[in-house]
């Protein structure tokens, strides 16, 4: 039989989805908060006078409108996909030739990686420096040795949490001549957002999403702005109708009503500083700062906790990988107050 | 200024969607007819119980589960995307290196092509025989002096409305290497499926879609159905949350009331063939036989019959690219009765 599958593809592992039967689910940087009510009945309200027998707006111009009062940006210097994976797969069919080099910081969104092994492009791991602080001038140093097209800055980074301060970004921007890609995901959980930059810097692309703050992972809608010509390239790669007619009128609705939604970011981030203190008080070894809606820690308690949390039927993100010192890691998404609740009951009894 | 673009798509053109400002809208072969209210309302009743802050069924499991009882395919060998579009860019990243070679008879779906010069691939168009017969024989050799890594075969053809008969495709299957995509985005329009071939052939993938004749271009669903270890591969570079839950609810209600939606099939060929009848009946040059739901021909008044037509609220699909004898060729979907009445009136008076 003919094998017709890309070598670049045949060692890939297809991404395993845990399956969702738990209680509690803080595996996934969810937000834990539904779409509300009345805005689930003006989405409804809106599906019942379309016509969805007919394409969606190739141009997502409605939605793009509202992103750029949003963000500030002009709405043509936004593109808008199927979450940020449909983003990344664009930004390598537009910029990213096999054997190109692209360069993230770890760890980091495991996506990066994957895509850009798709894409057939070598990509380099630089290992954080102690703390998780990113290694600015390794990043710097390794995409000036490899003449790097693609730098990946996860802002606030998924999963350490660590916010890259303005600076540092500015300096990888002006002493590389990579595309610098700031994945900002989860930045409206801390609102230090820089994408200002994308009107001063030629080689930098934003990214972000419904998924996070404004509580939408399941409609997919993903969004980069950046400087005209590279938005301009992107759309010759963009799948006409990628993004569909339900995802536009949800995501329109959800900016309409975008201070009811961010409003939410209040309390997750009250119970953030709260689990935070609880994990300070427990003998973990490192737990670390963060400003996003999760929380990133090192313990040599790691399979034990992914064992009672399970147990108790909550879903958490245990990295399997070990580190140095039996140590392994673990990622807590802040969930509702009784959520927390219940994980931090959990970890007390595995530190009793 | 750094040029970060890939040499491959600096000169590709963004694919333009001509704005939706007509009474009738037949450039598009979408189907006339909305979905049913009492669908609506189901699907708006799901969305009130869904968790929309949650990521999708990853596996789109019983989305598949349902299109495996309608193609009698198992559901384990077919995959699940954003259109028939997203479908193609999983098969490239699969298996099409740059510089390979990729097939397709011409004219037929632009995608094809375009998504070929994204992958970097070399792609070649076999022109139709006399009569838009597709040149099996030409396509076969072609395939074979370049070692061709994809061959499409669009069945029926859009925009020809011509329909391969089974042993021309498995001729196609069983004398060249290819890998052949067999696009049946138009199939029940007919009702002469051949995705049983995924089980007998090694190399063949078929591509289906909600888009047409269930009348669900909104939603953006598409499928492609294989062997096993092609459609594996495809898992490997599929996007986690391809399919967002909003998408995957308003099909799953779709395939559930199947019947219903098909059974507007039944008006549309009527229709269809009421249209064909009066094309033949002007001096039109060449009208084609037809298994879609539109009808193509080849007129020296193309120009005209565009301009009678968006005069009175009407957009058609006109190829601009002129024909030997000065012929322009033209792709009328098949609309309402009504539709149909006005489109009919606007060429008798062109050809008065």
């Amino acid at each position: 039989m003919i094998d017709y599958t890309r070598s670049c593809i045949a060692n890939l592992e297809a991404y395993k989805v845990a399956p969702p039967d738990y209680d509690i689910i803080l595996n996934a940087n969810e937000n834990p908060y539904d779409f509300p009510k009345a805005l689930k009945e003006e989405f409804c309200a809106a599906i019942m006078d379309t016509a969805m027998n007919r394409y969606p707006d190739a141009s997502a111009s409605e939605l793009r409108h509202l992103l750029g009062q949003y963000t500030g940006i002009n709405e043509d210097q936004i593109i808008c996909g199927c979450g940020s994976d449909e983003i990344i797969a664009m930004i390598n069919q537009s910029f990213v030739n096999p054997g190109d080099t692209v360069i993230a910081h770890s760890p980091s969104f495991s996506m990066y990686q994957i895509w850009s092994s798709i894409a057939g492009a070598s990509f380099m791991a630089i290992p954080d420096k102690k703390d998780h602080y990113p290694d600015v001038e390794g990043i710097i140093n390794c995409a000036r040795l490899h003449n790097a097209k693609i730098i990946y800055l996860c802002n606030p980074n998924n999963p350490t949490g660590y916010l890259f301060p303005r600076h540092d970004i500015v300096q990888i921007l002006e002493e590389t001549n990579a595309l610098v890609i700031v994945d900002e995901a989860y930045m409206e959980f801390k609102g230090e957002s820089q994408v200002d930059l994308v009107n001063n810097y030629s080689n930098v692309l934003v990214l972000k999403t419904l998924s996070k703050a404004f509580g939408l992972a399941s409609i997919r809608c993903g969004y980069c702005l950046g400087p005209q010509n590279l938005i301009d390239m992107m759309y010759k790669v963009k799948s006409p109708y990628n993004l569909n007619t339900l995802t536009q009128k949800a995501a329109i609705i959800a900016l309409r009503h975008r201070r009811k939604l961010l409003g939410r970011i209040k309390t997750l981030n009250v119970e953030r500083r709260k689990v935070y203190k609880a994990l300070l008080e427990l003998p973990i070894e490192h737990v670390y700062p963060t400003a996003a809606n999760f929380i990133y820690f090192e313990t040599a308690k790691g399979d034990a906790i992914d064992r009672a949390m399970k147990a108790k039927g909550i879903l958490i993100k245990h990295f399997a990988n070990p580190l140095p010192g039996d140590l392994s890691a673990v990622r807590l998404t802040i969930g509702t107050p009784d959520e927390n609740h219940a994980v931090l009951s959990v970890l007390k009894e595995v530190f009793a």
